[in-house]
């Protein structure tokens, strides 16, 4: 597909600008779904079918999604990001970060972005790579403690565990 | 307009997470179009009359976007950047530097964004302090040579030069 302008921020957008598209990668990125079915019956904003088919098509196309896998009869095919997928993270972070500051939202899932944004940018390098373990199979990091998504999660557990009554 | 989930991205991209919106903010934000006939005859992707008007009334309605100044007869209002809209600079950013990556673009735009991502965070802060004075009449800072608009300006034009023929 040839961008409709020279322009890198618009050539972005015709591929990223796009509510679902934006939010089936968060799902695959933050919580690692990486079937179909796991991506549908997860969503917490209620993606309908026919919705998230297209948006994996349309992200397999531009190359930000892979297909990976032997394709067993019976068993569908994982999905991937591939390194340009694992570069979109920057930008929903700073989508996530512009949501917290001015738009509402659940503390559970402000804790995890509060995390996030506490970070910096050594903290989305950390994930990124953590991604291309899972992703792109690269060998895994020598590391202490939990990994990065494991420490959102565990953010987004204690601001849950902390709002129940 | 109540978010469809509590995520803070998913509450980002619900505003923001459209295609033509974010060419409308990035003419406001870098090419200073500050009337709907400036959108509409600078856009260079083309935008159509009916869809600069519905995303210009989507970015006022998400407080995006202020129509300023008094409106005389015969003499249209203009559009400022409210500092919700001044703080989605870094997601713009985020995206051109994506482009700039993993989709083709024309030199002469392409030098601009890469003139942004040499910056860093500090150029884009005070990029956003430009954008403060110019759509929040904040207080021009002292400052010495060209701002950063002229800056981005200036790469832009270089590269232009150098490919001409």
């Amino acid at each position: 597909m040839e961008p409709r302008s020279g322009c890198p921020i618009s050539a972005a957008v015709e591929v990223l600008g796009d509510r679902w598209t934006l939010l089936v990668l968060r799902d695959v990125i933050f919580g690692d779904r990486r079937y179909f079915r796991a991506l549908l019956t997860g969503s917490i904003e209620g993606i309908a079918s026919n919705i998230l088919a297209d948006r994996l098509k349309r992200l397999i196309d531009a190359g930000i999604l892979a297909r990976g896998g032997v394709v067993v009869r019976g068993q569908r095919a994982r999905f991937s990001l591939t390194e340009a997928g694992i570069q979109t993270v920057p930008i929903i972070c700073a989508l996530g970060d512009w949501g917290l500051d001015w738009r509402p939202g659940s503390e559970e899932l402000r804790a995890r972005q509060r995390l996030l944004r506490a970070g910096g940018p050594a903290f989305i390098e950390e994930l990124m790579d953590e991604l291309r373990v899972r992703h792109l199979d690269a060998p895994p990091m020598p590391h202490s403690g939990p990994s990065p998504l494991e420490r959102l999660d565990a953010a987004s557990a204690a601001a849950s565990d902390s709002t129940s009554p």
